[in-house]
Protein backbone atom coordinates (compact mmCIF):
# COMPACT_ATOMS: atom_id res chain seq x y z
CA UNK A 1 0.00 0.00 0.00
CA UNK A 2 2.39 2.74 0.41
CA UNK A 3 1.66 4.70 -2.59
CA UNK A 4 4.86 6.54 -3.68
CA UNK A 5 5.57 9.36 -6.40
CA UNK A 6 9.20 10.32 -6.76
CA UNK A 7 9.67 13.10 -8.67
CA UNK A 8 12.58 14.20 -10.36
CA UNK A 9 14.23 16.14 -13.43
CA UNK A 10 14.34 14.46 -16.12
CA UNK A 11 17.26 12.62 -17.86
CA UNK A 12 17.56 9.47 -16.14
CA UNK A 13 17.62 6.01 -18.29
CA UNK A 14 14.54 3.67 -17.92
CA UNK A 15 17.76 1.15 -15.86
CA UNK A 16 18.28 4.08 -13.71
CA UNK A 17 14.90 4.74 -12.81
CA UNK A 18 14.11 1.42 -12.13
CA UNK A 19 17.27 1.12 -9.95
CA UNK A 20 16.18 4.18 -8.31
CA UNK A 21 13.00 2.15 -7.67
CA UNK A 22 13.83 -0.75 -6.68
CA UNK A 23 16.55 0.80 -3.71
CA UNK A 24 13.37 2.83 -2.35
CA UNK A 25 11.07 -0.43 -2.42
CA UNK A 26 14.18 -2.24 -0.43
CA UNK A 27 14.03 0.22 1.56
CA UNK A 28 10.12 0.36 2.74
CA UNK A 29 10.28 -3.28 3.11
CA UNK A 30 12.98 -2.93 5.41
CA UNK A 31 11.48 0.40 7.72
CA UNK A 32 8.03 -0.63 7.22
CA UNK A 33 7.67 -4.18 7.08
CA UNK A 34 5.43 -3.83 4.40
CA UNK A 35 4.69 -7.25 2.12
CA UNK A 36 7.04 -7.49 -0.93
CA UNK A 37 5.15 -7.67 -3.30
CA UNK A 38 3.13 -4.61 -1.38
CA UNK A 39 4.13 -2.17 -4.27
CA UNK A 40 2.70 1.25 -5.84
CA UNK A 41 5.49 3.36 -7.40
CA UNK A 42 4.94 6.43 -9.38
CA UNK A 43 7.42 8.63 -11.06
CA UNK A 44 7.27 12.21 -12.55
CA UNK A 45 9.94 13.21 -14.89
CA UNK A 46 9.90 17.18 -14.84
CA UNK A 47 12.28 19.95 -16.67
CA UNK A 48 14.45 21.72 -14.43
CA UNK A 49 12.28 25.26 -14.79
CA UNK A 50 9.39 23.00 -13.14
CA UNK A 51 11.08 21.59 -10.27
CA UNK A 52 12.43 23.63 -7.68
CA UNK A 53 14.01 22.25 -4.13
CA UNK A 54 15.54 24.19 -1.73
CA UNK A 55 17.03 23.19 1.72
CA UNK A 56 15.05 25.24 4.59
CA UNK A 57 17.73 26.93 5.39
CA UNK A 58 19.97 23.69 6.67
CA UNK A 59 22.45 24.09 4.45
CA UNK A 60 21.81 21.00 2.35
CA UNK A 61 23.31 20.82 -1.09
CA UNK A 62 21.22 19.40 -3.62
CA UNK A 63 22.49 19.11 -7.13
CA UNK A 64 20.31 18.22 -10.42
CA UNK A 65 19.68 14.37 -8.78
CA UNK A 66 17.52 15.58 -6.15
CA UNK A 67 14.41 13.40 -5.56
CA UNK A 68 11.20 13.82 -3.89
CA UNK A 69 9.52 10.87 -2.69
CA UNK A 70 6.19 11.35 -1.31
CA UNK A 71 4.64 8.28 0.78
CA UNK A 72 1.05 8.08 1.22
CA UNK A 73 0.60 4.84 3.93
CA UNK A 74 -1.56 4.10 6.36
CA UNK A 75 -0.21 5.16 10.01
CA UNK A 76 3.40 4.53 11.14
CA UNK A 77 5.47 4.84 14.50
CA UNK A 78 7.83 7.76 13.95
CA UNK A 79 10.84 5.05 14.42
CA UNK A 80 9.75 3.41 11.61
CA UNK A 81 9.64 6.58 9.67
CA UNK A 82 13.06 7.38 11.07
CA UNK A 83 14.29 4.31 10.04
CA UNK A 84 12.97 4.29 6.60
CA UNK A 85 14.76 7.60 6.20
CA UNK A 86 17.93 6.36 7.06
CA UNK A 87 18.06 3.04 5.20
CA UNK A 88 16.17 5.01 2.14
CA UNK A 89 19.35 7.03 2.06
CA UNK A 90 21.76 4.18 2.38
CA UNK A 91 20.08 1.94 -0.69
CA UNK A 92 20.17 5.27 -2.85
CA UNK A 93 23.49 6.18 -2.23
CA UNK A 94 24.69 2.22 -2.46
CA UNK A 95 23.09 1.14 -5.43
CA UNK A 96 22.65 4.47 -7.13
CA UNK A 97 25.40 6.79 -6.52
CA UNK A 98 22.42 9.20 -5.12
CA UNK A 99 23.69 11.70 -2.27
CA UNK A 100 21.48 11.90 1.02
CA UNK A 101 21.88 15.50 0.38
CA UNK A 102 19.54 14.73 -2.84
CA UNK A 103 16.62 12.68 -1.01
CA UNK A 104 13.95 14.52 0.54
CA UNK A 105 10.36 12.51 2.15
CA UNK A 106 7.15 13.64 2.53
CA UNK A 107 5.03 10.94 4.11
CA UNK A 108 0.99 11.83 4.02
CA UNK A 109 -1.07 9.12 6.47
CA UNK A 110 -4.15 8.02 5.65
CA UNK A 111 -6.07 5.13 7.66
CA UNK A 112 -7.43 1.43 6.74
CA UNK A 113 -10.37 2.28 4.90
CA UNK A 114 -8.65 4.70 2.63
CA UNK A 115 -7.45 1.57 0.50
CA UNK A 116 -8.87 0.01 -2.49
CA UNK A 117 -6.11 -2.56 -3.88
CA UNK A 118 -8.47 -3.48 -6.92
CA UNK A 119 -11.99 -5.14 -7.48
CA UNK A 120 -13.55 -2.63 -6.14
CA UNK A 121 -13.08 -3.69 -2.37
CA UNK A 122 -11.68 -2.24 0.95
CA UNK A 123 -9.31 -4.78 1.27
CA UNK A 124 -8.21 -3.88 4.90
CA UNK A 125 -11.77 -3.75 5.81
CA UNK A 126 -13.25 -7.11 4.48
CA UNK A 127 -10.28 -9.12 5.82
CA UNK A 128 -8.34 -10.10 3.03
CA UNK A 129 -5.52 -8.16 3.94
CA UNK A 130 -4.70 -7.88 7.91
CA UNK A 131 -4.74 -4.44 9.55
CA UNK A 132 -2.09 -4.95 12.03
CA UNK A 133 0.39 -6.20 9.39
CA UNK A 134 1.51 -3.54 7.90
CA UNK A 135 1.48 -1.03 10.74
CA UNK A 136 5.40 -1.15 12.11
CA UNK B 1 -13.58 19.07 -4.38
CA UNK B 2 -12.62 15.81 -3.95
CA UNK B 3 -9.75 16.85 -6.23
CA UNK B 4 -8.80 13.34 -8.13
CA UNK B 5 -5.68 12.73 -9.64
CA UNK B 6 -5.47 9.67 -12.20
CA UNK B 7 -2.43 7.81 -13.04
CA UNK B 8 -2.27 5.37 -15.75
CA UNK B 9 0.52 4.12 -18.44
CA UNK B 10 0.68 6.44 -21.97
CA UNK B 11 -1.59 5.63 -24.97
CA UNK B 12 -5.22 5.85 -24.08
CA UNK B 13 -6.64 8.96 -26.52
CA UNK B 14 -8.63 11.95 -25.31
CA UNK B 15 -12.00 10.13 -25.92
CA UNK B 16 -10.93 7.02 -23.71
CA UNK B 17 -9.32 9.49 -21.21
CA UNK B 18 -12.93 11.21 -21.03
CA UNK B 19 -14.60 8.21 -20.84
CA UNK B 20 -13.32 7.50 -17.82
CA UNK B 21 -12.94 10.81 -16.28
CA UNK B 22 -16.68 10.70 -16.79
CA UNK B 23 -17.03 7.60 -15.35
CA UNK B 24 -15.41 8.61 -12.30
CA UNK B 25 -16.84 11.58 -11.55
CA UNK B 26 -20.18 9.86 -11.53
CA UNK B 27 -19.15 7.34 -8.66
CA UNK B 28 -18.38 10.36 -6.83
CA UNK B 29 -22.14 11.91 -7.14
CA UNK B 30 -23.49 8.55 -6.29
CA UNK B 31 -21.44 7.08 -3.39
CA UNK B 32 -20.03 10.45 -1.92
CA UNK B 33 -23.14 12.78 -2.79
CA UNK B 34 -21.02 15.33 -4.68
CA UNK B 35 -22.30 18.35 -6.58
CA UNK B 36 -22.69 18.14 -9.78
CA UNK B 37 -20.13 20.77 -10.88
CA UNK B 38 -17.68 19.31 -7.90
CA UNK B 39 -15.11 18.29 -10.60
CA UNK B 40 -11.56 18.56 -10.11
CA UNK B 41 -9.78 16.05 -12.25
CA UNK B 42 -6.17 15.70 -12.94
CA UNK B 43 -4.28 13.03 -15.71
CA UNK B 44 -0.68 12.17 -15.15
CA UNK B 45 0.60 9.61 -18.04
CA UNK B 46 3.41 7.60 -17.74
CA UNK B 47 5.59 5.46 -19.83
CA UNK B 48 5.62 2.00 -18.44
CA UNK B 49 8.81 2.39 -17.00
CA UNK B 50 7.56 4.74 -14.56
CA UNK B 51 4.40 3.13 -13.22
CA UNK B 52 4.37 -0.03 -10.78
CA UNK B 53 1.23 -1.51 -9.37
CA UNK B 54 1.16 -5.16 -7.93
CA UNK B 55 -1.16 -6.25 -5.62
CA UNK B 56 0.00 -6.84 -2.24
CA UNK B 57 0.19 -10.75 -2.53
CA UNK B 58 -3.93 -10.48 -3.21
CA UNK B 59 -3.26 -12.40 -6.35
CA UNK B 60 -4.87 -9.46 -8.65
CA UNK B 61 -3.49 -9.34 -12.42
CA UNK B 62 -2.88 -6.19 -13.35
CA UNK B 63 -2.10 -5.07 -17.27
CA UNK B 64 -0.99 -2.32 -18.92
CA UNK B 65 -4.75 -0.91 -18.69
CA UNK B 66 -4.03 -0.17 -14.69
CA UNK B 67 -5.38 2.83 -13.09
CA UNK B 68 -4.33 4.43 -9.96
CA UNK B 69 -6.73 6.92 -8.88
CA UNK B 70 -6.19 9.16 -5.48
CA UNK B 71 -8.56 11.32 -4.17
CA UNK B 72 -8.35 14.30 -1.92
CA UNK B 73 -11.43 14.93 0.28
CA UNK B 74 -13.05 16.37 3.38
CA UNK B 75 -13.73 13.51 6.02
CA UNK B 76 -16.26 10.99 4.52
CA UNK B 77 -17.75 7.80 6.38
CA UNK B 78 -16.38 4.25 5.70
CA UNK B 79 -19.32 2.94 4.30
CA UNK B 80 -19.32 5.75 1.60
CA UNK B 81 -16.07 4.81 0.51
CA UNK B 82 -16.69 1.26 -0.08
CA UNK B 83 -19.40 2.16 -1.95
CA UNK B 84 -17.37 4.53 -4.04
CA UNK B 85 -14.78 1.71 -4.81
CA UNK B 86 -17.70 -0.87 -5.99
CA UNK B 87 -19.60 2.20 -7.82
CA UNK B 88 -16.00 3.01 -9.30
CA UNK B 89 -15.50 -0.35 -10.54
CA UNK B 90 -18.85 -0.76 -12.15
CA UNK B 91 -19.10 2.15 -14.05
CA UNK B 92 -15.45 1.85 -15.23
CA UNK B 93 -15.81 -1.42 -16.29
CA UNK B 94 -19.83 -0.78 -18.00
CA UNK B 95 -18.30 2.37 -19.60
CA UNK B 96 -14.92 2.14 -20.65
CA UNK B 97 -14.43 -2.00 -20.60
CA UNK B 98 -11.84 -1.74 -17.17
CA UNK B 99 -11.29 -4.92 -15.59
CA UNK B 100 -12.02 -3.82 -11.96
CA UNK B 101 -8.58 -5.94 -10.96
CA UNK B 102 -6.89 -2.83 -13.22
CA UNK B 103 -8.45 -0.41 -10.29
CA UNK B 104 -6.21 0.81 -7.18
CA UNK B 105 -7.57 3.87 -5.27
CA UNK B 106 -6.23 5.98 -2.60
CA UNK B 107 -7.81 8.14 -0.41
CA UNK B 108 -6.60 11.11 1.36
CA UNK B 109 -8.20 12.87 4.15
CA UNK B 110 -7.91 17.16 4.53
CA UNK B 111 -10.89 19.38 6.27
CA UNK B 112 -13.11 22.45 5.51
CA UNK B 113 -10.51 25.20 5.92
CA UNK B 114 -8.19 23.28 3.72
CA UNK B 115 -10.16 24.54 0.53
CA UNK B 116 -10.70 26.81 -1.82
CA UNK B 117 -12.59 26.96 -4.77
CA UNK B 118 -10.98 30.25 -6.09
CA UNK B 119 -11.00 34.19 -5.82
CA UNK B 120 -8.80 33.43 -2.70
CA UNK B 121 -11.98 32.60 -0.27
CA UNK B 122 -11.84 29.40 2.10
CA UNK B 123 -15.50 28.78 1.14
CA UNK B 124 -16.49 26.03 3.63
CA UNK B 125 -15.62 28.41 6.30
CA UNK B 126 -17.07 31.59 4.19
CA UNK B 127 -20.42 29.48 4.12
CA UNK B 128 -20.58 29.78 0.74
CA UNK B 129 -20.56 26.16 0.66
CA UNK B 130 -22.20 24.16 3.38
CA UNK B 131 -20.16 22.07 5.41
CA UNK B 132 -22.30 19.30 6.13
CA UNK B 133 -23.46 18.93 2.53
CA UNK B 134 -20.83 16.74 1.24
CA UNK B 135 -20.35 14.86 4.26
CA UNK B 136 -22.24 11.73 3.21
CA UNK C 1 8.63 22.12 4.00
CA UNK C 2 5.50 23.03 2.70
CA UNK C 3 5.16 20.83 -0.84
CA UNK C 4 3.60 22.22 -3.32
CA UNK C 5 2.38 21.04 -6.74
CA UNK C 6 0.55 23.06 -9.33
CA UNK C 7 -1.40 22.06 -11.42
CA UNK C 8 -2.17 23.66 -15.21
CA UNK C 9 -2.71 23.29 -18.65
CA UNK C 10 0.36 23.44 -20.78
CA UNK C 11 1.67 26.50 -22.90
CA UNK C 12 3.48 28.92 -20.03
CA UNK C 13 7.37 29.54 -20.67
CA UNK C 14 9.64 28.85 -18.41
CA UNK C 15 9.49 32.69 -17.56
CA UNK C 16 5.91 32.90 -16.72
CA UNK C 17 6.22 29.26 -14.90
CA UNK C 18 8.76 31.04 -12.68
CA UNK C 19 6.93 33.65 -11.84
CA UNK C 20 4.19 31.97 -11.00
CA UNK C 21 6.06 29.47 -8.26
CA UNK C 22 7.70 32.79 -7.13
CA UNK C 23 4.62 34.63 -5.99
CA UNK C 24 3.28 31.40 -4.74
CA UNK C 25 6.18 31.13 -2.71
CA UNK C 26 6.14 34.88 -1.52
CA UNK C 27 2.57 34.10 -0.35
CA UNK C 28 3.75 31.26 1.88
CA UNK C 29 6.14 33.24 3.78
CA UNK C 30 3.94 36.36 3.70
CA UNK C 31 0.92 34.07 5.69
CA UNK C 32 2.73 31.09 7.16
CA UNK C 33 5.81 32.51 7.96
CA UNK C 34 8.41 29.94 6.50
CA UNK C 35 11.69 30.44 5.80
CA UNK C 36 12.87 31.81 2.59
CA UNK C 37 14.57 28.74 1.85
CA UNK C 38 11.62 26.35 2.72
CA UNK C 39 10.79 25.99 -0.98
CA UNK C 40 9.82 22.62 -2.75
CA UNK C 41 7.90 23.38 -5.43
CA UNK C 42 6.85 20.69 -8.30
CA UNK C 43 5.18 21.89 -11.50
CA UNK C 44 2.32 19.60 -13.77
CA UNK C 45 1.76 20.86 -16.97
CA UNK C 46 -1.04 18.71 -18.86
CA UNK C 47 -3.15 18.76 -22.36
CA UNK C 48 -6.62 20.20 -21.88
CA UNK C 49 -7.95 16.83 -21.92
CA UNK C 50 -6.54 15.61 -18.88
CA UNK C 51 -7.27 18.89 -16.94
CA UNK C 52 -10.81 19.67 -15.23
CA UNK C 53 -11.58 22.21 -13.17
CA UNK C 54 -15.18 22.95 -12.37
CA UNK C 55 -16.72 25.01 -9.67
CA UNK C 56 -18.73 23.17 -7.21
CA UNK C 57 -21.79 25.48 -8.26
CA UNK C 58 -20.58 28.64 -7.27
CA UNK C 59 -20.78 30.66 -10.01
CA UNK C 60 -16.82 30.67 -10.16
CA UNK C 61 -15.72 31.45 -14.11
CA UNK C 62 -12.58 29.22 -15.31
CA UNK C 63 -10.31 29.77 -18.12
CA UNK C 64 -7.45 27.79 -19.63
CA UNK C 65 -5.14 29.34 -17.26
CA UNK C 66 -6.74 28.07 -14.09
CA UNK C 67 -3.69 26.43 -11.72
CA UNK C 68 -4.97 23.61 -9.09
CA UNK C 69 -2.10 24.75 -6.00
CA UNK C 70 -1.91 21.48 -3.54
CA UNK C 71 -0.05 22.03 -0.12
CA UNK C 72 1.66 19.25 2.05
CA UNK C 73 2.38 21.08 4.97
CA UNK C 74 2.41 20.71 8.61
CA UNK C 75 -0.47 21.78 10.79
CA UNK C 76 -1.59 25.13 10.12
CA UNK C 77 -4.04 27.27 11.96
CA UNK C 78 -7.11 27.98 10.00
CA UNK C 79 -6.78 31.44 9.86
CA UNK C 80 -3.12 31.44 8.37
CA UNK C 81 -4.98 29.24 5.30
CA UNK C 82 -7.40 31.66 5.21
CA UNK C 83 -4.73 34.47 4.69
CA UNK C 84 -2.89 32.23 2.15
CA UNK C 85 -5.93 31.95 0.34
CA UNK C 86 -6.27 36.11 -0.08
CA UNK C 87 -2.36 36.64 -0.43
CA UNK C 88 -2.03 34.29 -2.97
CA UNK C 89 -4.47 35.29 -4.96
CA UNK C 90 -3.35 38.62 -4.60
CA UNK C 91 0.11 38.07 -5.76
CA UNK C 92 -0.90 35.64 -8.24
CA UNK C 93 -2.94 38.60 -10.04
CA UNK C 94 -0.67 41.33 -9.53
CA UNK C 95 2.45 39.94 -10.82
CA UNK C 96 1.29 37.19 -13.44
CA UNK C 97 -2.42 38.36 -14.23
CA UNK C 98 -3.27 35.55 -13.01
CA UNK C 99 -7.44 35.72 -12.03
CA UNK C 100 -8.58 34.72 -8.35
CA UNK C 101 -11.33 33.03 -10.30
CA UNK C 102 -8.48 30.78 -11.86
CA UNK C 103 -6.88 29.75 -8.71
CA UNK C 104 -7.83 26.76 -6.97
CA UNK C 105 -5.90 25.49 -3.46
CA UNK C 106 -6.19 22.60 -1.38
CA UNK C 107 -4.24 21.94 1.28
CA UNK C 108 -3.05 18.24 2.91
CA UNK C 109 -1.94 18.11 6.90
CA UNK C 110 1.41 16.31 7.94
CA UNK C 111 3.35 16.23 11.21
CA UNK C 112 6.76 16.66 12.21
CA UNK C 113 7.94 13.35 11.77
CA UNK C 114 6.80 13.25 8.36
CA UNK C 115 9.82 15.22 6.82
CA UNK C 116 13.05 14.28 5.69
CA UNK C 117 14.82 17.44 4.13
CA UNK C 118 18.10 15.42 3.69
CA UNK C 119 20.68 13.18 4.47
CA UNK C 120 18.26 10.47 5.92
CA UNK C 121 17.40 12.36 8.73
CA UNK C 122 14.05 14.08 10.02
CA UNK C 123 15.21 17.15 10.96
CA UNK C 124 12.08 18.11 13.22
CA UNK C 125 12.87 15.37 15.36
CA UNK C 126 16.51 15.86 15.76
CA UNK C 127 15.89 19.52 16.74
CA UNK C 128 17.85 20.88 13.72
CA UNK C 129 14.58 22.58 12.61
CA UNK C 130 12.09 24.13 15.81
CA UNK C 131 9.44 22.16 15.66
CA UNK C 132 7.33 25.10 16.79
CA UNK C 133 8.80 27.71 13.76
CA UNK C 134 6.79 27.48 11.06
CA UNK C 135 3.35 26.87 12.93
CA UNK C 136 1.72 30.08 12.36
Amino acid sequence: MPLIRIDMIEGRSPDQIKALLDATHRALIAALKIPARDRYQIVHEHPPSQFFVEDTGLGITRTRSCVVIQVTTRPREWKAKETFYQVLCHELEVTCGLSPSDVVVSIVTTTDEDWSFGNGRAQFLTGELASERSVS
